[in-house]
Order: structure tokens, then sequence, then C-alpha cells
């Protein structure tokens, strides 16, 4: 099945049947990008039509090749293509392109089109998003594949032009492509000369094949990128070494076939117009109307039959395979489903209750590694890495090994110095299946990864970030290295659970929800500096998992500052004041409560170790942990912004809205005033205003 | 003074001075970086000693060469050099490094050090900066340099290293220094091999000398880095092509000079420890004490008479050119200054009128436009770009040029589709001084941008960030496309001020104060949908500028639910409720109110384009557009998380807590529930709740 397919049709009118779609959709929407698919239709001829493994009545059969369109808004290229070949995409979807509820969205989009791989649109993306379908792959043959049964075995190939190629995480995901040797994976660069701001020399005059064989990747072309024999013979060639990736570069003119356009900025970004599409069907020859594809090039494209022997041929070999090793091949099912082995519910409460039983003062950056050492070897999916910082964020744990070129396995990545990469190779690692991918840096540099996580949470993938030296706690390293924002601009994120533990318990109860929830990506705020370890209830421990919870209740105190509920247990007292807190700041809450006590003010404390996990919580159970009526303080050693949802515009908040500065943890917090004599001093404050007005 | 200048030291020596202030700084300290700084020392004794041109007594001499250390971490290096060179920072401040209120930070901080050009750690954007630096003296020189008076005529030098290199920034930055040819920017790589995970080929193993090439850059070396003479040739080679940027390629070890830790990842972050600090001065033969300098050294290195000398001749030639161009020579003192026009005030008042009386709806990125095109003209310091965008952000302006290789002159920047680099490389311009520079994007992709967004508000930078398509409202693009979270998230870093304008008088006026705040960033987030003109009076107008006001007061309402306050004029009411909107949704609250007082509800509506300008107003002021217990409705197309602090937990948020979708702006607005009929909904059972209550 490996080799090329014989071509079905004229490659000529298969492309102008992409070219029509697109310019057709396009007009129809009044909205789009015609400019891109016309240019690339050849490509996409000889690739989809001869080279791509695929079965349009499966789109999730596993070892299909993977196919990227990083350069996104040439969306209607993905759009023709899926229909024509015969995904479940009807012909009416693509003349709803880009309206409410259709499945022809303005970029691809995975999940709401069968056949899209990945979500593209933001630049540089789909194409480190394509390094990571690579890795996934090779990871997964290297695991899976056995003498004389090979199960493992697709290519990934990406579609890519001028702005992914000046975006810098092309930089970052292709020079670690190179470094690792990802031989499967095969880009097409659409040069086409052309970017909205014009012909590109000015600002992109880059030598880009040399700029790849810099990285260590073999280089074709350029070759004509609108003859699909060239294309064709180029993808043959692609695979002729398969210790390096490929780049082949296709010139092409945007827009081609457009009579006035083609060739130019103004073919991108907006509909040709119906003048412009009556001349370009006079020029390419393709007198059908809006939307109609006749019969052959119907039947030319139609990648049916040939996609279900290929499939076929497949599950012919995986029986073989699960007949010779019957539990591997059940592990490749389990793993490629997205399921955590049966024993995790065991193995997490057997964590958990061990995590709550210390009482080491430990880092939580620490505590994450040492439910690591447990998850590691329980969970054969999880795949670490970090962004050249592995002793500082702690993301290996014992024999987890390093993947490297030219060896077989690993399960810890070294990523370099490319957080933006690495996330978005995280995001493809999850798209590809199989691994589950969790990855470290400092938070400050969560800035650098940004919309590669905001990508995570709109395609609801299960990717685990951590983000150690988490506030002005990391000491002296200073404001650039110290996040005060962070915490907030990712809570920001709809979609992202952000969990800021305080302890060994929590942060084990956060690895536990953030790997159970199959449809979010989750980020880790770990501290560099050690924090104590909290005492908890056996109820209080799973409660964790509900993000916010008691974790002190207000205490019983002889003077009259607190007074017992009526009706409930003498320990159950509606507190004077309540104090949200959330990581290394859990600490400086309970120091302030015992301090409130010697006042006569009778505080309770809450860790609120995920605020959009506690969001989700029943109404009842929010109104349980945070009551209408009872002051409220937050303390958090970040921005404050955020904080008033929670604690009320007669609430305070104790954190710090400016930036940090370079000096000792310890002597940070005293110089900002976060500690637990501050918070005391506010929660005090609240109360006696609260009681005076 | 464009002479190299004779060695006036042991070279070796010089170099040990460094390493050994290094290693006691950080002992000291218990705290930093050693190696670094350890091995660049001969290549900071080749350049600091032979080359820069540079004056301790002056740092802010304006035809000064840069230097920036974009491998901040070895901040050691930088403190060492200022002080030996004879910058004002004493030893005592060596002593303190890394701690509290000290002038040597963690990382180097501008502002803070004397003689620190730009706060750099986060790795790759020194380089982007040392790029700003160097467009912005080309420009300068393109516009103040006249025959036989050559006032600006300076290098911008920078050291990077491994990890700089691996950054994405660093290749959108070095492609674009290639295509605009750059002649007087020389980077020195410290190329040692190692980065914090070990040595770096497994991850890391680029020709980087071939990528550079493909740039455009002239390469030399690899050489022997820590050979000064191998050093200060390549620097005078460096001037040898002025067309093209200068990579020089020096091979190091990290922590030369340690017996035991040279070469290793373990002589990166960490103090050597006094044991091995001793077999280093035995090794390297520094028998004085820690933070003892012999006098010979220290004569050698003091570098204030030819500095004085250098800043003499400079300001000779200046007082000829004063002489030549009296306006010329003004103007420059007045742009290096960062002194806007003595006729601006009045330039913005007109303009701010005009724009006050204008009743056209048009998109606030046309209005953004618009009032450039006045802008422009009057303030021959802006300087704009876009991220490849031009066409939709509207950032140029009649008659701005475009910045181009070998061309003098133009202020519009294409950028590329590097957003990035930009924001960095607008740090870099604003830091030369001379320039203000402005520069576009969509706002969703200032999550591309953010780290370099956050070190403008870091060191204090005026730039301006155009960022357009705003929210939901850019329509069939997509969620890829359309922020959500980003108005806060943006909001949530100190020091930056975010302006979400309304209309054109909104526009100009965000401009107006973006322009004079000379000491923070600002961000514009603009709607690509045209937006209605509002009425205002001449106040109103002013108003404009505290970033929050009354735009609409409640009506006086015939019915019962709006009271007259005792003794005010009857057209100020106590209102029922208040509706806070920003940007696009601010004609959504004017339709509100009108559906309010249909149905007896006094509405007030308060715009709000900018939430910290609003923080920063007196109390009395932020008391009397949102007095305290009347009910609030906040209304933004966006998540609601932060408007809590200005509605309270009894008040209300329109927004969007969710990804957006693909369709027409319209469709998405009703959709979602962002509507005038929804606003007034929630306003009404607010007050019928509190009613009630």
């Amino acid at each position: 099945m490996r080799v090329r397919r014989a071509p079905r049709g004229d490659a000529k009118q298969m492309a102008n049947a992409i070219r029509a779609l697109a310019m057709d959709a396009v007009q129809k929407a009044k909205s789009g990008h015609p400019g891109a698919p016309m240019g690339m239709a050849e490509m996409a001829v000889a690739l989809w039509d001869r080279h791509l493994r695929h079965n349009p009545a499966d789109p999730h059969w596993p070892d299909r090749d993977r196919f990227v369109l990083s350069n996104g808004h040439a969306s209607m290229l993905m759009y023709a293509l899926l229909h024509l070949t015969g995904y479940d995409l009807p012909l009416d979807e693509l003349k709803r392109f880009r309206q409410l509820h259709s499945r022809t969205a303005g970029h691809p989009e995975v999940g709401v089109t069968p056949g899209v791989e990945t979500t593209t649109g933001p630049l540089g993306q789909g194409l480190a998003n394509a390094v990571g379908l690579a890795l996934a792959e090779k990871l997964m043959a290297d695991e899976f594949n056995r003498p004389g049964h090979t199960v493992v075995d697709h290519r990934t190939y990406v579609f890519l032009g001028d702005g992914c190629l000046m975006e810098g995480i092309s930089h970052e995901a292709c020079s670690l492509a190179g470094a690792l040797g990802l031989g499967k994976l095969v880009a097409l660069y659409d040069d086409n000369g052309i970017s909205i701001d014009g012909k590109v020399t000015p600002w992109f005059a880059d030598d880009t094949p040399a700029r790849f064989r810099a990285y260590g990747w073999e280089v074709i072309g350029a070759i004509d990128g609108q003859d699909a024999e060239s294309v064709d013979a180029a993808l043959t060639a692609a695979r002729s070494d398969a210790s390096k990736p490929t780049l082949i570069v296709c010139r092409t003119a945007i827009g081609a076939g457009s009579p006035n356009r083609a060739g130019s900025a103004k073919a991108h970004g907006e509909p040709l117009g119906d003048e412009e599409i009556r001349l370009t069907r006079e020029a390419i020859g393709w007198p059908h109307a809006p939307f109609e594809i006749p019969a052959d090039i119907r039947a030319a494209w139609d990648a049916r039959e040939h996609g279900a022997v290929a499939e076929a041929d497949w599950q012919a070999r995986f029986a073989l395979y699960e007949a010779a090793h019957p539990q591997l091949a059940a592990e490749f099912r389990r793993r490629v489903a997205g399921r955590l082995p049966e024993d995790f519910r065991e193995t997490a409460f057997r964590l958990l209750s061990q995590s709550a039983q210390s009482d080491a003062a430990v880092a939580t950056r620490k505590a994450s590694q040492i439910a690591l050492a447990t998850l590691g070897p329980a969970l054969p999916e999880l795949l670490g890495g970090s962004a050249d910082l592995t002793g500082s964020v702690l993301t290996d744990f014992p024999d987890c090994g390093a993947v490297r070129k030219g060896q077989p396995g690993g399960r810890h990545i070294n990523y370099g110095v490319r957080e933006f990469a690495m996330a978005a190779i995280m995001n493809g690692i999850a798209l590809h299946g199989g691994q589950l991918p969790y990855a470290g840096t400092f938070l400050a540099f969560a800035d650098y990864s940004r919309n590669a996580v905001r990508m995570a949470a709109l395609m609801k993938l299960r990717v685990i970030h951590i983000f150690t030296h988490d506030s002005i706690g990391l000491g002296e390293d200073g404001p650039t290295h110290q996040p005060v924002e962070h915490a907030f601009s990712l809570r920001a994120i709809p979609g992202l659970d952000v969990w800021r533990p305080c302890d060994q318990a929590e942060t084990t109860a956060a690895w536990i929800v953030a790997l159970q929830n199959a449809d979010r990506p989750s980020a880790m705020l770990l501290s560099r500096q050690a924090l104590p370890a909290c005492r908890r209830t056996p109820e209080q421990v799973v409660d964790i998992a509900r993000g916010g919870y008691v974790l002190s209740e207000a205490p019983v105190l002889d003077g009259t500052a607190a007074q017992p509920a009526d009706g409930r247990p003498a320990s159950v007292v509606t507190p004077d004041v309540i104090l949200i807190a959330t990581g290394s700041e859990v600490k400086l809450a309970l120091e302030a409560q015992a301090l409130l006590a010697q006042r006569g003010i009778a505080a309770r404390v809450v860790s609120m170790p995920s605020t959009s996990v506690f969001d989700r919580q029943p109404a009842d159970w929010r109104r349980a942990v945070l009551p209408a009526g009872v002051p409220k303080v937050a303390v958090e050693a970040g921005i404050t912004l955020g904080w008033w949802k929670y604690v009320g515009s007669d609430g305070a908040v104790v954190g710090l809205d400016r930036f940090g500065d370079s000096a000792p943890a310890e002597a940070l917090f005293a110089e900002f005033g976060i500690t637990g004599p501050a918070v005391a001093d506010v929660a005090t404050a609240l109360v006696r205003e609260g009681a005076g007005a």
C-alpha cells in the first residue's frame, strides 16, 4: 500500500474542480480566501489522488496518513478535497461555507468537519502540529510494531505558505524535526511569493531551501507546483531518505486560473467577483455551473473504494498482529481510543492517599515529579518533555528515557528552548492519538506558547502544561521571570483548566483530574519554593477535585465573634470572614486564620486550586464554600483583577498589581505585603468595616 | 573614531577579571549564572575594550554604540563590564547582586542599571530588540545626516546564546534584518554547545552559519571565542560589508576557567561553590580576593577617558551640524528627548474636535487610520508597520513610504508575518530613541507577541499596538481569529493601557493619550465592523481621556422608576441601573437604554474604553461614574471574568465565556445573546430582583 497510486483522471480538470468550488463557495459566502486553494490545486491532486492513504468512510482509521493544511485560510481546498474524495461533507455544506453551524467554517476545525486533522488558521502552528503528528507516529511505531507486523506506518503531509515560514514557530518546529530525523514528515511549500502586503521579497528574502537544509531536512525543488506530475514525482522522491523530513518547494501562482488576479495579493482574501469568476471559468475551461462537478471528474476524485481497500488491508494485517500479540493489540486499541488503563482509578486512589498522608514540605514542582514517578509507569501513554528546563520543571521520571534521533522509544522529549513549538507539537501528538503529552517550562514563558495553549482548548485536547516558578516566589531571577498576570491570563482561556495547588495532595489531585478530563487541556502552575503540607480529612482530599473547598473551617471561638449556626454541629460555624487562597499563598491564609482567631475573628480558609473547576460545580457546592453575606478576602501573589468575581465588591484582594523584583523570595513577599499578618490585617479591617456599617 | 582601538591590557587577565567578578557575585548571592559570563569573557574584552564606542559618564549619549546581552542570564558579564569600564555602578552594587533594590538585578534591566540598553532574560527578545535598535539607527541616519555632517552613525552589537537561536523569534527578527540589510548590526554567538538540558546536539543540530547565510547575513567563523585577538579581528572584518548584518560564531566553553565545570550544563545556573572557585582562581592565575581587581587591570578596563574623547568629538561635530542645520538639530534634540512637538496639544485638540463632530459610522480600525492621516504628518517620529496585514489593520497613512533595503527613509515597516519579532523590534526602536513605533496585527495574534508586549510594559516604553478585528464582530474567519479572552488578558499586564474605543472620537482620544504617555505602552483594540458615532458634549469629549465616563445619562422618566436627585438639576437623576460597555458593545448599551426607558427603567450608559486609565482616576471620579448601590451590568463581547470588579457580585455581565464561531457577525451576536434587547432583559431582571429583595 506504500506505492504511488496511478492517476485516475485528467489532473488539470481535477484541479479545476477545486478551483471552481473554491471561488464559487467564497463568492457565495461573500467572504473567504480563493487564492491559495486555486494556487495549490495541482499540489492537492498529486498528493490526494496519488499518494495520500486515507479512507473517507473512516476518518479515524488509526494508520491513515495525516494531512495538515497549515495555511488554514485555504480552507476551501480542504473542503473541496473532503467533499470530492467522498467524506461525509455534502455539497450543501460547501454552499453553506462560513455560515452559522455549517461544517465548513472559515478555517478548518477538527471535530467540526470529518477528515480535518487539526484546526489551523493561526499561521505556522499547523506545521508544528504536523511535527507532533509525525513524532507520535514514530513513537507509536517504535512501541507497537513487531517483526513481521507493521501496524503503525503512515506519513504526515503538510501544506504551508509563506506566512507559515515567516512565523518563528516554523523555525522552532522544523529545527526540532530535523534534529529528531522525522523522515515520514513531508512538507509542501506553496511558494507563490505573495503575502497580504504584496510581493514578499522586500520583507521575506530567505533562501528557504538553504534554511531547511541547515535544519537537516531533505529539500526538493523548487518545482512547478502547478504541474501535478512534478509534484507527484517529488512526493515519490520524498520517500527515498527515511532519516530526514522533506520540504518540497512548489512554485505556484496565487489565484492560478484567474486572468486578472492570479499572482497578486488581491487574490488572497476576498471573493473574485462574478465577472472575474466568469473569466476564470473561460480561462481554465470549466463551463460548469457553480457547485456543479461533472460525473467523470467526480469519479476520478472518488477515493472511497481505494480507501476501503487500504483500510481493509490494514485491518487484515492488524488481525494477524492481534493473533500473534493479543495483549499488545489490546493495548494499542486502548491507547488509540484514549481510554485510561482499567486500573487507573485504583492507581489514582492509592497515589492520592499516599500524597495526602505526606507531611513533607515540598515545592509543588517536586510534588508533580513525585506524582509522575507513579503515573509514568502506570500510564505508558504519558509522553513528557520540557523546553530545556528539565532539571527545573521536573518533568522527567525514573527510566523515562529520552526521545532521540535514530533510536527507538523514549518518553521524554528535550524540546529545546522552543516553548511555542513545544505546545503546538503537543497538540499534534494529542491529535494523533495513542500518546498523552505533557511538558514544562517556566510560567512566565507560557506567554511564548500562549496561542498553542489556546488552540488546545479550542480543539478540546488532553494536553497537560507544567508551568513552574509560578510567582515572585521564584526569587532572584527577577521580573522578567516572575509571572504576576499569568495565572489569570491563562484562566481567561475558555476550556482550559488552570490548577495552582498548594501542596503534594493538591498537586496529585490536579494531575488525576487533568488526566481524566479527556476533552480539555490543563495547566499546572507550580512553585519553585517548598510549601508545607496541609492536613485534610479523607473527605477534604476528595473535595480537592472540586476546584475549591473548605480547607480549614472557621474555628469556634469562645468570644462572641463566631456563632455556631442553628441546628448544625458545634464545629460548623458561620465564619466572620472567608480567606480564599491558591498555591503558595494557602499557607499565608492559614497563618492569617490563626492570627485572626487571636483577635476573636473566626476565619474560614478556602483553598481554590482551580477556579474553572470550581465554577463548574453545582451552585449548592459553590454557595456552601463561599456563602453570600460573609466578607471575603482572596490572596494570590499575582494580579487582583479576576478575584473580584469571588470576593464581591465589598471584599478585598491581597495581590500584586505590578511587576515583581529581583531579590530572595522572602524579601519579595515582605516587600509587597503578601504575608500572613498582612492578610490578617486586611481581613480584620474588612470585618470591622462591616460591623461598623 | 570608527577604527579599532589598541588593546590596553593583557586580554587574558582582563577576561579573568570578569570571570572572577561573575563567580564571586553569584557565589555571594547564592544564585545566578556564572557559566555564560565566564565563557564570553574574551568576547567581551574584544568588543568592549577595542570596538565599542561608548562613554561611561553619559550612558544616554545619542550616538553611542548599542550593546545588547540577549542571553540576559549572563547579567554578571554586563555588570562586570559596566563596573570595570567606569559606569556609575560601584563594587558595592556587584556585592549586592540579585538583592532587593540593588542595581544588579538577576537579569539586566533598563532604567535600573546605567548602561543597560534593554531588559533581557526572556530568550531571543534581546536579539530582536537589537534588530530594532539597528533599524532605528538606520532610519535616524537617513533622516538626520546631511552631506558632510554625519551625526548618526553607530553600531548595534548583541551577544546571544544557543537558547536565543532556538527561539522562533530569532528566525523572525534575523530574517527581517537580512531582508532589510541592516549592515551595522553585529551579533556575536556564544557557541558553547550547551544548554540547560545538556549538550545541545540531540535537540539543536542546526547548521547555524548556513541558516544565517540563508537570511542574507554575513557569517564569520566559527572562530575561537576565547581568543580575544580572533574576536577582535572578526569584529574588524564585520565592518567590511555594510549591506548585510553579521553573525560572528564564537566557539567557547561555558564556565571557561572552572576546572571541573567548564563545558558542562552544571556551570549554567548555580554558584560554582567555594572549593571550585578556589580551584578556578588557581587554574586561571587569579590570586586576588573576591571582588578585588588589581589596579593595572582596572586601569586597562577604564573606558572613561576614551569615552569622553569620543563623545566630545561627536559633540564638536554636532555643533557644526547645528550651525549648518539649526532646525534639523533642534528637531534631532527633540526627537531624541522623546518630547512631542510644541504644537502637539493644538494638533490633538483640533483633531479631537473634528473627530467628535463626525457622525459617520466607521470601523474603529478605520477611525484609527483617519487619526493617523493627521498624526502621521504632525509627528515625524511616528514609525508604523504591520505584520503583513496593512490593508486590514490600516496602519499606513498617505505618503508614509515603506522602509526598504538600500533605500533611505520610509515610515511604515512591512514586518512580515512575524508578530513576536514585530513587537520586540518596536521595543528596540523605542529604546533607541528618536522614533515612536506603532504597528498592527489582529487581536487574536496578540498572543504571538504577548511577551514582548509585556516587556514593553516592564520597560515602560512608549509603543503603540494596533490590534484590530477585536471580537466575534470579525465574523466568518471563525474562532481561531476571534479574540474572546484577549481584551482581559492584555488588561492583565501591569503598566499597559488597553483601549477599546467605540467610535471615531474615542479612537482619536485613545491615540492622543497613548502618544502623551511617554512611559507606558498602549494597545488599541479596534473593530473590523463599522460602529455608529455617539453624540457627546465638549465636556464628554474631554472625559474620554479618563478611561471611563458617563456617555449617556439616565433619562428622566415620568414614571416612578427614576428619581431626580435632591437638589441637583432635573437632568441629573439617580439611575436605576448602570450599563457599562466598551467598543462595539456601546451601541448595544445605548439600544438597551432606550428599551429600558420604555419599561420605565432609567439606565445610565458608561463608556469604559480603558479600564486601567479609569482605575487611575481619583476615587471621586470613579464613584461619580459608578456610584455604589446602583445595580450595574457590563457588556463586552468577550469573557466576563474581569468585569466583576466593576459591577460587583450583585451585578451582571453580558459576555462570552466560550470560543466564537464562524458566521457573519450579526448572526454571531444574535447566537450568543449579545444584543441590545438581551442587555435590556438582564438589566430589567437585575433591577426587579433588587426591587424585590
